[in-house]
């Protein structure tokens, strides 16, 4: 018996899960229809396909991430910051048809002259985090092409902060001189040791703008092979990353990781090697779990 | 009277100056015919179009840059760090064919374990610089690509580092989602405000991933234009690399930076606007001088 349904729709894919009363997941569905690659067809063809037999006229739907932004299926602006389940809930934006329909606006931060930053989806996951966890504060790292790191206090999202990690990786890895030295890997290589390296080399002098070039240096002295900069590029900018968020937002105690794909093991092997206390959550279930605490607290 | 030809030979461009015996300029050339874009006809034909009518066979010919890369005419492999004039002109390579030319090895620094770095045509502006400045010891910045700060003692460089600035730049500009918000700056726009404003965030918690991102939050929140991401991006680059670098290698003084094209003056808005005293010097006349250094040093 389907009682709620809730998506996660980002800029590359979308996931839907259908709940029942109890939260718990009775199915779950995943397309590669984010939000830039809805097509001519539009958000409802995209979302039709996505819930098809669901009973999205008669149950609550609520949708988070970048469903919500200005390129987005109907925009809802972003909440203040500090934020609260309540917060979110007081400023979920009704779609007109189908009615049932609820966004879940982003949180954006900073007034004149303070520092500005934006998320859309990442807040739900947290606030999911920390009921799963029990807790009511705590530094949360997401981990993605534009990694959030979320300082929580009394429940609320209290201060967050983003790091281009993914993309500067990305990027660097396909148009720049970093790239063109890069051998393709082969199966089974491991790059645990270019990745160490990597990280170690984050918490040097010099900078990022330095460690970046360190890889093409390395590789000419023969230090890092050709199919271990990737490895190694990876290593300096999760090693900045990490280095650098929790000095921007304070704080103490054990991190909590919200990710899913090939990072979680990074970002494990990055924080266990520079010693620092973190738990992986898995990020479906703190997702759907965030999800269904903006419906509670909305009186859905 | 054409005594010498002095050749700085590059990735993008070749530049070539005829001098008479006391090294003043009596004819200089530039070509867009870099190592890259030599093309099927090759080195030779392309030193042969630069030099059309110069007595390259009867004088001495010094050629610096990529020219001597792996990827140049022919390979000189790396001088060791400390580097002087007379260890750079003991390692020259001569050409096989014409046997007048000389090539000036680039200089790599770093042993097993140690820091790695490598440089090409900078280390002979070095020379010329302090040889300009009358001066033997320093800290000498020369934007690029990839940035080069060099530091001089004793007449001799005793450490250097690069910073991959000017390429980051490039490729964020191209083809991550900052580029995708800039707009095209209008003629007569100034940037400056944007700039400095980069500067400073650049200085602010967070370090340079977290900076990045700001360009697009800062943007959302309408604190600066899309003509001015560009702008700011550069402010915010620069600004780390100034920051960074001399904390690296160490010492004070004023800095000497060697540029041409737009960056001198970027990089004396950066130096001015925080305060730390910097020399601009002319990029063609220490390159020339430098040259004809070498040549001295090996009794040519």
């Amino acid at each position: 018996m389907i009682a709620t349904v809730r998506i996660d729709w980002g800029t590359t894919n979308a996931r839907a899960w259908a709940c029942a009363a109890d939260g718990s997941v009775v199915e779950r569905r995943h397309a590669a229809l984010g939000i830039r690659n809805v097509g001519a067809a539009g958000f409802r063809a995209a979302f039709d396909h996505l819930v098809e037999g669901w009973p999205v006229t008669a149950v609550p739907v609520v949708m988070s991430g970048m469903v919500g932004s200005r390129q987005g299926w109907q925009e809802a602006p972003y909440a203040g910051c500090p934020a609260s389940l309540d917060s979110l809930a007081a400023a979920l934006i009704r779609l007109p048809e189908p009615e049932t329909i609820l966004i879940v606006p982003g949180v954006g931060r900073g007034g004149a002259g303070e520092r500005h930053d934006v998320m859309r989806g990442e807040e739900v996951q947290c606030f999911g985090a920390l009921a799963r966890e029990d807790r009511a504060d705590g530094l949360i790292c997401l981990p993605g092409t534009h990694s959030k790191w979320v300082r929580m206090a009394e429940g609320r999202i209290v201060d967050f902060a983003s790091a281009m990690t993914g993309e500067v990786f990305e990027v660097m890895s396909r148009h720049s001189i970093l790239g063109a030295l890069m051998a393709e890997a082969v199966p089974g290589h491991d790059g645990g040791a270019a990745f160490r390296r990597g990280l170690d080399r984050a918490g040097e002098a010099g900078g990022l703008l330095n460690h970046l070039f360190s890889a093409r240096a390395d590789a000419l002295f023969g230090e890092i092979a050709a199919d271990e900069i990737r490895d190694y590029l990876s290593g300096v900018l999760i090693g900045h990353e990490i280095r650098e968020m929790p000095r921007l937002l304070g704080g103490s105690g054990e991190i909590l990781v919200i990710a899913d794909g090939p990072l979680p093991g990074r970002y494990r092997t990055a924080f266990a090697h520079l010693a620092i206390p973190a738990r992986l959550l898995d990020a479906e279930a703190v997702t759907v779990a965030g999800l269904g605490l903006v419906l509670d607290h909305a009186g859905r």
